[in-house]
């Protein structure tokens, strides 16, 4: 039996996007406004150009959550269903979302990013540096569906062709 | 005022490691027991080559995370104090825990996967396909204490030095 934990968000993003959306997050600038009794655990951070947000997707039902175990990935029905922890999908068991961004300034206990795909008032649960050869995974392979980024995302730059695994 | 959120865990990683440890990782194979009732859920997760498994770290104690701000990466006290989020030391307010790890084999409820920094017993909060077109950033760049994997784990491939930021 695997009793619940209690995680208590450690700050809390501010952007223009009051509502989800599937894509475009690219260019989209967030403040990530961390609570006071935490700022100073942020020093350091802002030496690494990207780090990974940890965020709760406070806006996915508990009821859906709880029952949904298929999704139709980006919402498109010509995509075969595919179990929930096969996609990036908001709507799973525990709605944690995870993202790497690009820091682009420290100033105390606020950071700015680039590129967080989480929503105005999104409570954040952990902040982690990027480490390339941790994170990075240069011969990854996705099935077919999983080539390309959502719609609303940037194409990928040349030479970066994703993987396809037979 | 944040209010906490409940985690319910999805699974359980099982492997030959009893106590935390620093390095040493990445040929380390684990199985993770999902909960029957998420069985299904990972319908299509056995296509991807690389997962995320995102965990708790249990055996981190409530006071210890709820009043250490600066930790000596890899326990190193050659390395100045850094905030807790500039590392990826257990020790943090949410002791959560990330590893992108290969997947082996998915049998029903069980992954089989190879590289997670996780010991016997930790619950799993969620698992999430790695998608290198939202998750690698071939242009990071970290600190000088950052440039290289902590010790034990496996030198990088050549042509594959870190970027370093100035």
């Amino acid at each position: 039996m695997l009793e619940s934990v209690a995680v208590k968000p450690i700050g809390v993003v501010h952007n223009s996007v009051k509502e989800p959306r599937m894509g475009g997050w690219e260019s989209i600038e967030s403040t990530i406004v961390v609570q006071d009794r935490w700022a100073s655990a942020l020093d350091g951070l802002e030496r690494f150009s990207h780090i990974f947000v940890i965020y709760w997707m406070h806006l996915v039902s508990e009821q859906l959550r709880a029952t949904m175990t298929h999704v139709h990935p980006r919402g498109d029905p010509q995509i075969p269903l595919q179990g929930v922890f096969a996609t990036r999908s908001p709507v799973r068991p525990n709605p944690i979302g995870l993202r790497t961004v690009a820091l682009l300034e420290r100033r105390g206990n606020v950071l700015r990013v680039r590129g967080l795909d989480a929503i105005d008032g999104t409570p954040v649960l952990d902040l982690k540096p990027y480490l390339f050869y941790y994170d990075g995974v240069a011969e990854s392979t996705v099935p077919d569906w999983a080539q390309r980024p959502a719609e609303g995302r940037t194409p990928l730059p040349p030479g970066k062709e994703p993987g396809q695994r037979s």
